[in-house]
């Protein structure tokens, strides 16, 4: 594509927690109207964020699926890993960057809200001082797993703490015990160590597990009545219990 | 009005941080086909929620608002702020369990997100095994200033702690060296309190204030170059610096 007077703008669209009509107003529309839409997706499958879509998009629109280098785990503190993903996540801006010189806008498809621990974040960052690029915040998963519990979150002034299942243990129980509502997301294999680290904290009794929140799927259940193993869209949360009138 | 065969719902709908199109498609949906809508305002105003709302509202419908009886602050510790707020939302209730009862379906209309810091908490707990309720999630206002800043929040495995500015300094101070990210919400008149804070973690000149999130009059600066005041529609942040590829 040759550069047009114009450059187009990138915007990255907050989808949140993966029912339709929990996007906003402003995604949907964006959506409805893109002539380029651009999403990640495991090689292989149809992509999350595209099936949130199913049926919004245009026909005729040009979709640019961005493929994950890496299939099987390497884990998070080998090199080769933040290498392959580096590399991928350059050659995404890329094409990103060409479809804008050329005039186009192109949403790129975000689940939750991009800024708050999202892939697209990574793309934002390589996107800056290049193409204009517009972030459109989303409704987070962890707004839908605590609407599911059918409790509140947080009351007064309660303080809510979000760690991810990745932390060492010690720091999960040492965080555990030091807020009054907690949220944990990437359970997968860590459920172990995050049960240990509940318990440790004196607090495995009060937690939850929302599991696919927002979604078909979604089931409700106290954490010690959970098995050994979760979904991938799993939540572990803890209720405030603060100050009401 | 007298009990209908098949109660109404009373929907709890999350309007987002403030522009029209943030919020999500549902609640968009529900307002615009209400025929009871509620809100809470201060006496003399014509309610934040509802400006929000703007233009959506159907011919014909029927408005409730619900003006708080606490007008020039009595202090939070004062057993009498409790006792008139207590009595207030309990007010409150009897009206949507009234037009419930009646067959009607009734949208409270929510800032933010309704179960995370929400005013609608309060009449959530007292409408449970009376009448159904639905609760809607909404972007969060923290989504909208994060967004704002142009900078995501959280990377990789980051901590994300959610202060309330009302909390005693030494408590800020300490969640503020503890955490990689940082949310600080109701700054107002805790603003002198809350720098002292984070300058004894070290952290004052990582922190930035984010008005009115989302809305027209947004604004994003340094902490350290704003004044000695700040609008009720504030926010504080620090961002995380987590690993990324």
């Amino acid at each position: 594509m040759t550069q047009a007077s114009t450059q187009g703008t990138v915007y990255g669209v907050g989808l949140g927690p993966g029912s339709q009509d929990l996007m906003s107003v402003r995604a949907d529309r964006l959506i409805r109207g893109a002539t380029h839409i651009a999403y990640f997706r495991k090689k292989g499958r149809k992509g999350h964020a595209r099936s949130i879509v199913e049926g919004l998009i245009a026909p005729g629109a040009i979709e640019l699926p961005m493929e994950y280098p890496v299939t099987t785990e390497i884990p998070f503190e080998d090199p080769q890993y933040n290498a392959l993903l580096s590399e991928f996540y350059s050659r995404c801006v890329t094409q990103l960057i060409e479809i804008a010189n050329a005039g186009c806008n192109v949403v790129v498809l975000c689940e939750g809200d991009p800024f708050f621990y999202g892939s697209f974040m990574h793309l934002y960052t390589r996107l800056l001082n290049q193409v204009p690029v517009s972030v459109v915040p989303g409704i987070t998963g962890m707004s839908a797993a605590w609407t599911a519990t059918g409790q509140p979150i947080t009351w007064g002034d309660d303080i809510l703490t979000v760690l991810m299942g990745t932390l060492p243990e010690e720091m999960l129980a040492q965080h555990i015990a030091d807020t009054d509502a907690l949220v944990v997301m990437k359970i997968g294999r860590n459920l172990k160590k995050l049960r240990r680290a509940l318990k440790q904290a004196g607090r495995e009794d009060q937690a939850w597990l929302i599991e696919y929140a927002a979604m078909e799927q979604q089931r409700v259940l106290p954490l010690v009545e959970v098995g050994e193993s979760v979904p991938y869209f799993s939540i572990v949360l803890i209720h405030g219990n603060g100050r009401r009138p």
